[in-house]
Parts: structure tokens; sequence; C-alpha cells
């Protein structure tokens, strides 16, 4: 075991601040990593302020995690020392069930080891994630970062990336398409860029009329603000999939409404009760809801690799570990453009 | 125009009572039908209650239709006298939108012409359904009934039958699936069949434990107590399809828990609002809820024609049309098994 620099929260209400934590040395089919950066997801707050009732104290979050590989166990031929790798949500699970073997780990029947907040299989008590120097992972969850994309830029891939494209991916989105991606946050804003770079005729659907110059940066072909009835009338019965990054819950029917014959919106944020659906809108047109969560080891490895080929990263504001507990304050008034990434160097330096 | 016997409600809350109306003459693609037999389905009820708020008085209800061709137009080469032939809930549609291009008739982009309580483009007014003598219907919607069917237990699967064995092919229930039917009344009992009769491991779903006895008669493998806790908690995750035929708004977080990863429940009875939906339930395990409306016309048929293969009819009751107010009060206590279906006989013969 070797103790390290973290970042933590002591309680829910507690400010995060400097820790000493432990890492497990390298076993056979590890690889060990030196943390450069760690994305700041919306799941880091409510697991530190212990939103969903779970949290186990200390919290060190974070699982939008780059880093360089500093050493690898004897079993591990596909990284080497120096090799530029991520690790996202999970960093291990039962690699037997039947979602393991279909490459969904993010289902696995015997519970995936999540990289923060989960059962620690090795150390006992329970794991720490990416707000940290360092950290020790099976092979099988390690990710490989196409070089040519902006490291820094990358992180948010691992958790904001996946759970946007994963859906698009599943439910076949292709060229030609129409796609509305609904809510633009750290998870929209991907989905705009994910749905773009597949060729659809993208929609950023938003409350927000003040959202629609930044949404066409990002690449909307188009922008619907969801308050003008008139527009959404307009729009009424067109979409062939719909990205739902709303992460509260709400009224899920005018959405339903914009949906074509046969079509899916994919719930990816209200992780929460939504308003009173009416069944109506589903039965006309044989429409469908359904949820989506991050996604498969595998499919993350693919997800990078069209990043890398599209050249498609998030957009961030990078931050210094000590300014950590100020970015929450903004995350949750929505005030981030579009996902804080700390830079590690500032935890390592202090 | 003819004019002929029917049975019709002139107002909200005005029993049914007989009245003439006037059919058109056969035109080149039109068969005309002699009636003999006619299902009484729950819209039925609703309609002649408004309780839709879009019915047109009088309400000659009637959309399980069963009779012999009397005569057929220039144009039909499919249907001769004498063929037993059936009407479902549609009876014309633009036949030009994709959805009628898809042979989803249902979905029809102009405004399918259901049975009655629509525009009816040929004698102007609405349209009157099958509480009556005959009914004069465009070719395209007319209905071979297989020869092998008790033709009077066959009226309901023009409506009943393809609502539930709709979703179930769509959905592609297979040999050895699991498969769920929510709700033991004139949609569930058919649910139940198809599902038996597709080779599923069919488990009706109900509140009530006194229905088991007659569910099992139905062909349910299983059948589970949904109030039960314990039961529920074993079944959990172990569905790869749920039929769901609850005719009310109802809370449907506990049956989406029992959905397998990637599997579907399709809501084909409750046209109204639903009670609050979890995101997480549908977000752990990419679950879907859908909906589902009758079927098109050419399914319909492959509906019957499975009915023929596999000898499916319905559990019914026969009344004379002069009982329909006494059997409307049935009907709304769900006190019959499982469909009424009237003697159009004696609506001739009064």
């Amino acid at each position: 075991m070797t103790a390290i620099k973290a970042y933590a929260a002591s309680s829910k209400d507690a400010d995060l601040k400097s820790l000493d934590i432990k890492r497990r040395d390298v076993k056979k089919d590890d690889v060990k990593i030196d943390i450069l950066y760690c994305g700041v997801c919306h799941s880091d707050l409510h697991q530190v302020r212990n939103d969903w009732k779970n949290s186990q104290y200390p919290v060190v979050p974070g699982h939008e995690i780059i880093g360089k590989v500093l050493e690898v166990g004897d079993n591990v031929s596909d990284f080497k020392q120096g090799d530029l790798v991520g690790v996202g949500c999970m960093v291990d699970s039962c690699q037997t069930c039947s979602s393991c073997k279909d490459d969904l780990e993010q289902f696995c029947e015997n519970g995936a080891t999540m990289t923060y907040n989960s059962k620690d299989k090795h150390l006992g008590g329970h794991t720490f994630g990416g707000y940290s120097e360092s950290i020790v992972v099976d092979k099988e969850f390690i990710l490989t970062i196409p070089e040519n994309l902006d490291a820094k830029a990358a992180a948010p891939l691992l958790c904001a990336g996946i759970t946007t494209y994963s859906p698009l991916a599943h439910w076949g989105v292709k060229e030609g398409d129409k796609v509305g991606v609904i809510g633009l946050g750290g998870l929209g804003h991907m989905g705009i860029k994910f749905a773009h770079a597949m060729g659809a005729h993208t929609v950023m659907i938003t409350t927000s009329p003040d959202k629609s110059e930044d949404a066409k940066k990002l690449g909307a072909d188009e922008v619907l603000i969801s308050k003008n009835e008139d527009e959404m009338k307009k729009h009424a019965g067109s979409f062939d999939f719909l990205l739902n990054t709303i992460p509260v819950g709400h009224d899920m029917n005018p959405y339903v409404n914009l949906l074509k014959r046969d079509a899916t919106m994919v719930i990816v944020g209200a992780v929460e009760p939504l308003d009173p659906l009416h069944g109506g809108s589903l039965i006309m047109g044989r429409k469908s809801i359904a949820g989506s969560l991050i996604g498969g080891i595998r499919e993350t490895q693919q997800m990078l690799d069209f990043c890398g080929e599209h050249n498609v990263v998030c957009d961030i504001e990078m931050i210094d570990i000590q300014n950590i507990n100020e970015a929450y304050d903004r995350l949750q008034k929505s005030d981030v453009k579009y996902r804080f990434v700390i830079d590690m160097k500032s935890l390592k330096d202090s």
C-alpha cells in the first residue's frame, strides 16, 4: 500500500479538503496511473452531499480520470508505462454474469465496483475516486485515449461522453435522422456534439432562448424553445430520436409529442420521479420511453475511438483542486460551460 | 341508401334504443355485410357515455363485427357472397401516407375512419358501428375469418385480439420467453391466450388471487399476485416482455422492476395519465415503456390466421341486443368472462 494525497469530503456538509488515502500495490492484472486531469461530474456533488442517501465518508469523488501509466502488473500486455489512459465510472465487475459477458458491465448482476463510494474488494472499506494523485485499476477497466485529442478536454468523455454516446449508438442514430437533445448542460452539450458527428440533423431543445447561440456553435442545426407552443406544434411527430438530459423530474408529455411513430425518447439525467405521463401519448404512434446508464467498457473505448476520428472533446473550464468547493457552488447554479476539469498538478504541488 | 335497424344512444345518459339508420349503396370497392355477431368493447361504453369528450350522437357502437358477405362492388375480387368476414375498429384510411404504406392504418397521418363516431366520407355526418343489421365497408378493411373458428367467439378478436396480439408480435415474443400479462379482463384474457400460443412462459400478473384458477385455464403457466411484495421480489428482473392491460392510471414502477435488462413493457389499456414513474427504474437496466394501438389491417389478418392455426378464440357470453344496457352495467363492474357478444338475430327479429 502507498499513501497518496487526495481531496475528500468528510461529511455531508463539509467542504472538500486535503486528505491522505491509501492505494493498493500493483497486482498482476493491475495498472497504476498517475492522474493528470479529473473531470467534475454532477454525481460528484450529489455524492458529496449524500443526495442519494448512500454516501460513505470520506468521499473522494472523481470518475472522469485521465493519466499516464506508471506501472503495470505481470499479466498486463495492452498497456505500458507512459501510455495516455482513462478511467471512467467503473473500476471492476464480476466479469462472469450475462451483463458482463454482453459487455454491459454497468448492469453487472453482482454489482459493478464504481470508481468511488463502492466496496473496495482489495483493501476493504470503500473505493476512492480521481480527485487524487494516482489510482490502481484492473486492466479490463483501463481505456486508451486517442493521442490526437486534447487530454484535458477528453476527461469528461469518460462519463458525460459515454452517457450520451451510448443511447445514440444503441438506438442506431444515423446520418439524416432528426435528433433532439433536450437540455443544455454537461450531458446535453456532448449529446449535440455526438448527434452532429453522427450526421444527424441535430435540434437543441431548451427552455432558454439565450442558449441558442451556444447550441449552434456546439453543432446544433436548429434550436427549439420548448416553452413556445407554436414551435412545439410545428415539430410535433417529426423526431426520430430524443435524448433527454434534463437532470430533474419534469413533464415528458410535450417531448413525447415530438416523436415520430415508433420513435424513442431516452432519459439519461432524471434519476428521480417524473411527472405523470399520459398513456395515450405512447399508445398513439407506438412510441417508447427508455433509460440508459453510462455504457460498457467496450462501448466506452468505441466512443473514445469515435472521438479520436471525429475530433470530439468536451468544452471545459480548468480549475485547481483548491477551488473545488467554489466550482461545486457554480455547478449547482449550472454556471459552467460545460464541465470543470481539475488540473491534478495543483494537488501534487500543494 | 338503405334504411336499416340499429341500436343507438341518443345522448350521454340515455339507454341504447332501437333506431333506424342509413347505409350507403354498394360502390365499386365496397363489400356489404349481413352482421351476425358484434362484440361489446369497453370503448363502446366510453363512447356512449362521452368519457373521451368527442362523442357524436346518436352513437351506434360496435367494432368487433362478424358477418356474411351480402353483396360486393365491381372492383372486389377477394370476397364473394356468403364469405364469413370481419370488420374491426377501422373502415377506411387515406391509403397514401407513410403509416398506411407501412400497413399501419391505425396511425394514418390523415386520420383513419373509425368504424363509429368518425366522419362519414360517403354520407356526411358520422359513421355508425356494428350494433346494426348490416354495414358497407371498403374492401381494404374487410378481414377473412378462418372457417374453423367459432364465428361468435371470433368477434372480439377484431379489437381485443389485435390489441394484444400486435405488441406481442411487434416486440418479437417467441418460444421460451418469459412474458407477463398484467390485468385479467377482456384484453388480458386474450394476452394470455396469445402469449401461451406463441410458446412463451406466460405469467398472469394480477392484484386478485381469486383470478388464479381462471388464468391457468386460459393458458397461464404461473400467476403472480402483484400485491405480494415477496413474490414480486422473487420475479424482479426476470421478464422478457410485459403486456400491461390495466385500463386506468396506475403506478408502473413495480412492474418495470420485473423487466430484464433491455426489456419492454407495453401499455395497451391506460389511455389516461399514469402515476409518476421513477427515471431510475428505466435507467437501471436500459428498460423501455411503450404504447400500442390495435394493429394494421394486414397484421389483423395475420392475427386471424394465427388464431385459425392455433384455434384461439375469445371466451364470451352471448346476449340479445335488448339486454345491452344491462350488459354495460355489468361491463363497468368487470362482471363478464371475458367479452359480451351480441347475437344480431335478436335485432333482426325484433
